[in-house]
């Protein structure tokens, strides 16, 4: 609400912060509200598989915190995390990490905020995947950048691409001092040919694609990055889950002072308990943390000690293959009903080597949204495509989650979705509110 | 680190947003690593007492959400908050709230960071009492407002005061409408005169003074605010840990659309939970949650389930009298301390009415931060005042918690710190690393 909108006999004009304006409610998590509706198959929220979470190793951990430490697991406690957990994350990492490099924040997307705070000033410039984390759009916006997508394909982000358009496409060796001038010299808030203040990328499995990259980009993605000055922040919430091989090395892994590392235990626990941890170099790391402090003063302590609790013992190397053999079977349901129900379509998907999420592109011409109404009255639910870009949408696009949904109801939900597609083709009207009957 | 800070071989500048300038280390935290030095007698941190935390309702409670919902609360959930714990909220405040205003927060310090990214702009203004809760300021600085300071007596908010900073002081009848012309009219980054987003209010037993608000001060400050369009921020952690009656009517009570409150289960079941609350108008509540969604998504969804299984059956009800008269046990031991160690000394303090805090004054040209060493070396802790002040901090203040120690420790400790003063007085060297011996 503006000032001038109030009603002239309010007691109390609200004055709204400009940055209130860029806020704006989640299309996804709206979605998950109308797919609460009893029957209807739900192929749009990232909700892992209730059946992976480990329930019983959590309640035997709640009893023993509580019992062996329960007056320091109800306390405050530091802002950087449980020491223990702190410890854990650094020893599973694939790089030298100093336990003192860890923060543990309150689910990863806490860590996208203090990215924001810490890093985003108004008006300076943040590059993106295309498409990217509507999360990370909704977390950066806040801060009000001028977020820009980077070309990216079914491999991730264009490395060539990304080099022109920040001015570097010609191998100039000037660049980095180039870089550095314009840091020093210009108002980002004035000046569109500042330096941005950083990528943000999702190699493994992103979301919304589901896409990887592989070695040989990651490489060259660095050493771009690190020729031109730009800062990386890598969001890994996913890696764990592959079907057959391992992802290659994190982004992180090869330049450790110029990225920012997210990780996440709510794919691989739960995350309903809200914890997440970013890995970040000694230059920013105390900046992050005084974020934190001021955020929510620090992550809840009893939920620190009991996934610590959890964890300890390999707990993890017998609990995450059972979900990546899930998610794989499901994914494969999910691929197979596709090219069962799509056939004729001139649909398109991609096949994913891990993850939650596959990336629809519908036939020309038709819209992914206006195709939403019409999918949720077939009792089947996914999200557009269109939430997730920078700029530019792609319109036919649409996520799906493969992890949700159990194999009868992938099938059931895909032929839904078909039905809807040819639906929309013949030109039927739209009932939403009669149902499926 | 500033972009000219940088060592020329980094090969990522990190550039900080300008306002991570603003975000510095809070005293207080860093105090707290100071006095896990075994020995010591800490009345320095607000840790709720240990002993009231009610480990076995948790343990009972962890077990039966686990059990019987245990998919539930370990998933995704809505940023708003766990129904039935909006619903507990709602019900237990002494005004008509309905639970669609009730947001719950990740501690009530997330309530601060809320307010902030949503009301204050860069350069905007914001009021706070003198002195004010340090957590609150370092909630607000990253937004960049010009924090001001309303002078305060023992009774609160100086109303006369107040009214007289906003150039209202002579009761001009059209304050209201010039509020509302410098509000549209002006920038208020440029305009020093421009309406204050909010004013920033803990009636209940103040942290860190401990003082409250009397019933007629409440009524005043509300009528003022609502006549010259003052948004008021209500913050409320302490409110149930009165002595020996209820304190006066929320703030919020007398005018619920001009007041944002913030609640927290932190002070009467335990601050290692992260769960507060916040209850906002519906002009303003929808901005709020998107500022929430892209702050942590939502509050752990299994801590909020357990604390709602805590709370039914009126477990309050049995509980928080503990809680009270422990603190109230408590505090009369420290107050019966400073009376006895303090004689002849100069030194003031006040007797609070509940909460955990008391504010303590030292003799004329005494610095509680040059204490503090010496406080230290004889094995006792305490905040030094300044760092609650927005501006012009009293050198001489101090904040003592009463809560966290035990009588017989509050009475060493008092004698230690009486200690220190007299050898402050009598300008012995201070020996910080040979301890007390």
């Amino acid at each position: 609400m503006k000032p001038n909108d109030l009603p002239t006999s309010s007691p109390t004009p609200w004055t709204l912060a400009r940055r209130a304006e860029r806020m704006n409610p989640s299309v996804i998590r709206e979605l998950l509200k109308l797919t609460e509706r009893p029957g209807i198959i739900s192929f749009a929220g990232g909700l892992p598989s209730p059946v992976t979470f480990p329930i019983e190793a959590m309640r035997e951990a709640c009893d023993r915190v509580l019992t062996e430490d329960g007056r320091s697991a109800l306390q405050y406690a530091a802002s950087e995390g449980y020491g223990p957990l702190r410890e854990w994350v650094a020893a599973s990492l694939p790089w030298a990490v100093d336990p003192a490099q860890v923060l543990i924040t309150t689910g990863s997307q806490q860590g996208l905020d203090l990215v924001a705070k810490v890093l985003i000033d108004s008006g300076s410039r943040v590059l993106v995947e295309t498409p990217t984390y509507l999360g990370a759009l909704q977390a950066f916006a806040p801060m009000e950048p001028q977020i820009e997508g980077v070309a990216s394909d079914a491999g991730g982000v264009d490395v060539d691409a990304l080099l022109q358009q920040l001015g570097a496409g010609d191998d100039q060796p000037e660049s980095m001092e180039r870089r550095r001038l314009l840091t020093l010299d210009l108002d980002p808030a004035s000046s569109p040919v500042a330096a941005p203040r950083f990528l943000y990328v999702l190699p493994n499995f992103q979301n919304p694609t589901g896409r990887s990259m592989g070695l040989e980009r990651r490489q060259a993605l660095v050493a771009a990055a690190a020729r031109v000055g730009l800062p990386l922040v890598e969001d890994n919430p996913y890696g764990d889950l592959w079907f057959d091989q391992p992802p290659p090395t994190p982004l992180t892994a090869l330049n450790p002072e110029g990225c920012i590392y997210l990780g996440s235990f709510s794919k691989i626990l739960a995350p309903g308990l809200r914890l997440g941890f970013m890995v970040a170099p000694a230059s920013i790391y105390p900046k992050l943390l005084q974020a934190k402090q001021a955020a929510d003063l620090h992550s809840p302590s009893f939920n620190q000690r009991v996934v610590a609790e959890v964890l300890k013992d390999g707990f993890l190397d017998r609990h995450v293959p059972t979900i990546r053999a899930l998610y794989k079977r499901q994914c494969q349901a999910m691929l197979s009903a596709l090219r069962t129900e799509m056939a004729g379509l001139d649909v398109q998907w991609n096949s994913p080597d891990g993850g939650m999420f596959l990336w629809v592109r519908l036939p020309e011409g038709m819209s992914a949204v206006d195709l939403l109404p019409r999918a949720v009255a077939n009792n089947v639910a996914f999200v557009p495509g269109a939430a997730f870009f920078a700029a530019d949408p792609d319109p036919r696009a649409l996520r799906l989650s493969f992890v949700t949904a159990s194999e009868e109801q992938i099938r059931i939900g895909i032929a839904a979705l078909a039905q809807a597609i040819r639906e929309q083709q013949q030109g039927l009207p739209t009932c939403c509110t009669c149902g499926p009957g």
